[in-house]
């Protein structure tokens, strides 16, 4: 089997990535980022999922991006919880963090080349986070032209690096359609930036009520509000 | 003064790097990192030369690189102390650790863009690491391109940022003939691989024989050699 690095926050849009993947044949390699992220649930949900779709193994990276700051996804400020998203004064959502996908993606690299995988999967979405700018399919392409120079494929020239984005422009209705007809269990999975401390969502941040929309549009019910499991 | 970011390694190419940055008149952010390599005496000349060179501020990130492998400087095999370097079949140094220029320059750049710093320097050197992907120029202006597609830089398109890369170009010589006018303080550095316990430099690896070739060309003596500090 073809290996591939999977990033796996947890969440819904990352849980379908992976199912993706699989769906494509590939042996993945699932890595998810420990941050300081308010919404640690999410973190579990990874755990969970990595476990439950059985990958070929799945890697923590600890790496603390509340010292740089910046956003409110890892405290900076409230996570709005008001009916239009938050912007600041660039039009860029304040639950943007500062290269983050950068970041995660340098490190889904080294591992990469470390694995001689030729496929890095990434769960980005450009119609739901239009405002972030580390969503769009130019950076996207800008990163694996980057990454391809970065490593030995760059030096050898031989097995490009691709940076695989199958949702980039699916709507979450498509999302949720797609992952449902692989069999996702999206009762595994978490989207709430900012859930209550038993770990139940909020219902009122962005990413609740993304996730409501695009179940309703998608006319299935959420497990995850089917009650505790 | 203008912000920017400096990685500094505590090596001879990163503090001239610094140097370089403070005669352009910028007010350098110093970014080191501990990630699981095996001259950690480097990084203690980090600490050493950030405060000798009064920085506006020295951030330190901890992320371990040994997790992944692949690189003899992080220990999965012995740094070569031959004359020849030591490559891999496809022409790689074994000290080459995979994708570390692009985790670094990716931590970077979110602390550039939570500072507004427009610059970050990063002291790579083409010449004496010919074998390295990541420090060659096309990797560097692929990283650029990037860069500016991954932050708010992107969306509201005023004030790109730029990677620095002053050494890119010079030979050993000319960077500690350059350091030496700007009053560098060689004795500060380390550039040992593979340190003995007491921190006193090896005199075997590539980059103790690389230095004391820059040196001798210099014209210089190598304060490091002069005795113990």
């Amino acid at each position: 089997m073809t290996k591939a690095v999977v990033l796996l926050s947890g969440g819904l849009d990352s849980t379908t990535t992976l199912a993706i993947a699989q769906a494509e044949g590939y042996e993945p390699y699932a890595l998810s980022f420990r941050y300081g992220q308010r919404h640690r649930q999410e973190f579990a949900c990874a755990v969970r999922v990595a476990e439950a779709m059985e990958v070929a193994e799945h890697r923590v990276i600890e790496i603390d991006l509340r010292q740089f700051g910046g956003s409110a996804l890892t405290g900076d400020s409230a996570v709005p919880k008001d009916r239009k998203p938050t912007r600041q004064e660039n039009d860029i959502p304040v639950t943007y963090v500062p290269a983050r996908n950068t970041i995660f993606l340098s490190f889904a690299l080294a591992w990469a080349e470390v694995l001689a995988a030729g496929d890095i999967f990434i769960g980005v979405n450009v119609l739901d986070y239009s405002g972030y700018p580390d969503c769009r399919p130019e950076y996207i392409a800008a990163y694996e032209h980057m990454a391809n120079l970065a490593t030995k494929a760059g030096v050898t020239g031989h097995r490009p690096l691709r940076i695989r984005t199958p949702l980039i422009r699916l709507s979450k209705a498509q999302i949720i359609g797609k992952g449902t007809k692989l069999g996702v269990d999206y009762a595994l999975t978490s989207s709430c930036y900012d859930p209550e401390s038993d770990g139940r969502p909020c219902h009122g941040c962005e990413a609740c009520r993304l996730r409501a929309k695009g179940f309703a549009e998608a006319g299935i019910a959420d497990p995850l509000l089917a009650g505790p499991r």
